[in-house]
């Protein structure tokens, strides 16, 4: 009862054992975690479309809920750039940006989303996830690092531009070129620049200036908010918000409020097909980040439980006037360098973006939109990865294909249709290549019990015996081309008594296949030709002798492919073939 | 050259051999086959909803086109009790039963379908039909039997239903069952009786009574005759069209006319998924009836060529007032059991259909379709094979999934949603299968070279050896599987100094499962142990080695396990277990 609750609720597990060390160091991890959050809250907010206290409160109750339920000791819950990318596309379809159906829409997405996380966490289908190939993910982050790098433009160039595709956001930057602010530009440009060389730069060039690596890391950490700080004290001093340079504005000196999602039936089926989109991928991102900090420290994750501790985030958020929120990579690696220990650091990191958001929202009025855009798109450029295109090229070319059309598509025609083909394509080529499986015919390694292609391997064969092996699951993609293959090796080569099906590779044989061998035992008893099996897995054997199968089989079923060498061939018709 | 010819137009190659004793046998073979076809083909066209011309000029042009393009030598190609469901449910949609637009809708279908049907010929795409497993196939023209025998019901009883899913058919029945024509009802029960009569018992009281088993066999066919003729007659001379009984009236005494499809765009945008739907499965049907009939007497079939034969049929319907056709179950059992031994069989049927059209139609003026609703009842009762629940259950709880969820989506929703539902639903249980594969920990099975699993043989193992054999291809939809079951066998063993994955049953390793790979290797490294690979199959090999795993490999691939274990054991530590 007591392991029940503990694995359900990992909080009453760790925080046992919570220590005066763990707390330092999940303290010093929150302070830092918190500077680099308060300008990327705000960030991600703009880039969802909804006012920027949305991303302040979108971190602060689902944060202490993933503490409570998550498995994860160092993922940092929150907005993250590709889910508020996703909830921009999803909401703008049934609202406009700036209107309250917009924030409730939101809400809504993100009760929903939070829903399923947990409906998927309680029924253990956490393994649904893996439907996403690394191809087709590594593709729709890429495109979608440069889908919102180019949906950041316009507040660089403070023009109002809009589009949810590559092609779309361009035609339209290009329709509104005129309306170019300068003074924007210069903001947006520098801070773009400041920000790139920040990330390259700073760093080293403190280290060599004799800094500590830690004090190092915290300003370089702390670009950001330079960045914001440089930027606000100029649009103050120069009164730059009168020559018509996008600011903030006022933002509500408030604690999350309490707020509640739409639940009409309307708006609830509009919104459920990109709910469950945004919460398979936030899903995957995040496990995906935990697993690889989890592994430094020989650490496990539950994938089942990370489900259960998402939703409740989500579903915090939907009720503190938040968003769709996930594991983010950059927060979580950023909280992980720090040293934070448990979950509570991210408890620490909600206090710290509380009291900002009480104390702090008065200093962010003056600060350009566009200084949030340069951190968005500094920030997912990193994640824009092109060179996967030349690796999956090198490997196979299906994987290049999936990886190839998932950022084509997603850049011309949207995230969602991006990611849904990706998936669709990534499992037709695998029905494809399964479909034409390698069947390879196989002799005996001279000197040994192996048997291997004759014609990759200097082997021993028998004219009167035809070993096939099958290397591939039979199945209905594939029956009937096996079908095809024996019938047309046997009525080659005259001499053949007998063929052993050597089963070693197949790990399922399923009805359409079961009616295929029973078509292929029937043709070749006809033909006076035996048909045997031969290392057949035990899974499969149970399955096969619930069928008339084996009963009707004109041949035997060997333990190894040796013991059907030695009784079926003839001896002193052997040759060795290279 | 005349080699490609004759592969893509076998008329060329069986045509130089035809023998005397081949024209007798095609001629008999044809004689019975248009017997059979005159009372199927009106009853089919009344099932499609076309007039009953239109199933007789169905027959007559494409059975000479599949005669010169088709290989399978005993198919009788025309309309089809399925293929005519489908096309009633894709032309209701766009046109209304009896119009000009109906008959020019079924036109267009017919020739989207062979479009389609050659274009995947050409391509060489025959094996996409493999995507339809045998078990969605079964339980498609089960339900399909069940809709189409429901839909003729009307016809029995008189009254003007309607309905395309079996709900649908059943409640407009009820809510007409005040228009029952009861002297239809006679006629119609009274043939339908007598058809099954004559299926189930003429044959064998025929030879009872000592006649000779070809006469028993024509006579048994010509029942479908029989009826025709008998309830015309009644109708005729009693009058019995005055008092109700719906009659096929005025059938224009004609050869095949010209006619053109419609090739409007909102047309064929309409009708291209129903054709495409059509043609995949009249193909599927065809293939399936030509691949039996051609073992009998081994031959072999092409499917690609079989496309071209298909499509070339289908175009030639569209153009001479038919609608779309495929090779026939019933209609090719008889043709080859009549001794059919060239397509000129096909031919000479075509002839004799011809002269019906132009000489016999009046005679079926008096014809009630109650008669012809009957001996569709009685013809696709027998395609209702409601065994393959219990086998396929009996066999594998997917497969059974498979085919109860296609009959009942398609009884409940129609043929559409039916195929599409059984096909995704195939493919979906098929990747379920896949995600969670059989790894096997296998011993060596004492005095051979062979290694089983340790929990169903006695078998030799080492403590510091654990050898996972891996029963599944590994790709994105299983690679963290492997992952996370590996880390939990080496963290359960604390003497554990190798990992040997057994790769004969890999078939393919995918990009995203190569990454899994890399990372169970760098943490295995971390930990102290070696992992190694051995049977890696020759296609698999060459694609790891394009990538930087082998060289990073923290260990070595062996060519067979035995290798492995000779020199990864460590003498007088192995032990046996049971």
């Amino acid at each position: 009862m007591i392991d029940t609750l503990r694995r359900h609720i990992p909080v009453l597990d760790w925080s046992r054992t919570y220590s005066r060390q763990a707390f330092s160091n999940d303290m010093i991890a929150a302070v830092i975690v918190t500077i680099m959050l308060i300008p990327q809250s705000l960030a991600y907010a703009l880039l969802a479309g909804l006012p920027p206290e949305a991303g302040l409160y979108a971190s602060i109750v689902p944060i202490i809920l993933y503490a409570i339920f998550g498995t994860s000791r160092a993922l940092a819950v929150g907005p993250v750039a590709v889910v508020s990318l996703l909830t921009a596309a999803a909401v703008g379809q049934v609202a406009e940006q700036g209107t309250a159906g917009y924030a409730v829409a939101a809400l809504t997405l993100a009760f929903l989303s939070g829903g399923f996380l947990v409906l998927m966490g309680v029924f253990r289908l956490g393994f649904l996830a893996n439907f996403l190939s690394h191809p087709v993910i590594a593709g729709f982050i890429t495109a979608s690092g440069i889908l919102i790098a180019a949906s950041q433009l316009k507040h660089i160039l403070g023009v109002r531009a809009g589009g949810h595709t590559l092609p779309e956001i361009l035609v339209s930057l290009v329709a509104h070129l005129d309306e170019i602010n300068w003074i924007t530009v210069v903001i947006g440009v520098g801070a773009t620049g400041f920000l790139f060389w920040v990330r390259k730069n700073l760093k080293p060039t403190l280290r060599r200036l004799g800094a500590p690596p830690l004090l190092a890391d915290i300003l370089t950490k702390a670009g950001p908010v330079a960045a914001v700080v440089g930027t606000t004290l100029a649009v103050w001093g120069f009164s730059l918000a009168e020559r018509g340079v996008n600011i903030v504005g006022d933002v509500p000196q408030s604690l999350p409020p309490l707020t509640l999602p739409g639940l009409s039936p309307d708006l609830v089926g509009a919104l459920l097909v990109p709910a469950i989109l945004i919460s398979v991928i936030g899903f995957v991102e995040s496990v995906s980040v935990a697993q690889t900090l989890a592994a430094k420290k020989r650490q496990r994750i539950d994938p089942d439980q990370e489900l259960i501790g998402l939703g409740a985030a989500n579903i915090g958020a939907a009720f503190t006037g938040g968003y769709p929120v996930t594991g983010g990579f950059a927060r979580s690696v950023v909280n992980f360098d720090a040293g934070a220990e448990t979950p509570a650091a991210g408890a620490f990191t909600a206090v710290g973006l509380a009291i900002a958001a009480v104390a702090l929202t008065p200093l962010v009025y003056y600060l350009p939109t566009a200084t949030l855009a340069a951190t968005i798109i500094v920030a997912v450029l990193s994640l824009v990865d092109l060179l996967i295109l030349r690796k999956t090229w090198d490997y196979s070319r299906a994987d290049f294909t999936a990886v190839a059309a998932t950022i084509l598509l997603t850049l011309g025609l949207g995230v969602e249709v991006g990611v849904a083909s990706g998936v669709t394509i990534s499992v037709l080529l695998h029905l494809y290549k399964t479909s034409r499986p390698h069947v390879a015919e196989v002799g005996l390694v001279p000197g040994t019990q192996h048997f291997r292609n004759i014609n990759r391997h200097k082997v021993e064969t028998d004219p009167t015996l035809v070993s096939l092996r099958v290397d591939e699951s039979l199945y209905f993609v594939n029956a009937r081309f096996l079908e095809d293959l024996i019938q047309k090796r046997v009525t080659e080569g005259c001499r053949i008594e007998n063929v052993v099906l050597m089963f070693s590779a197949v790990n399922e044989v399923d009805y359409s296949a079961l009616e295929s061998l029973e078509a292929i035992n029937h043709r070749l008893k006809d033909m006076g030709v035996g048909l045997h099996l031969s290392e057949v897995k035990g899974p499969v054997m149970d399955r096969l002798e619930r069928s008339h199968f084996i009963r009707d089989l004109n041949g035997q079923v060997f333990l190894s492919q040796y013991e059907a060498w030695m009784l079926l061939t003839k001896p002193g018709l052997g040759q060795v073939t290279d």
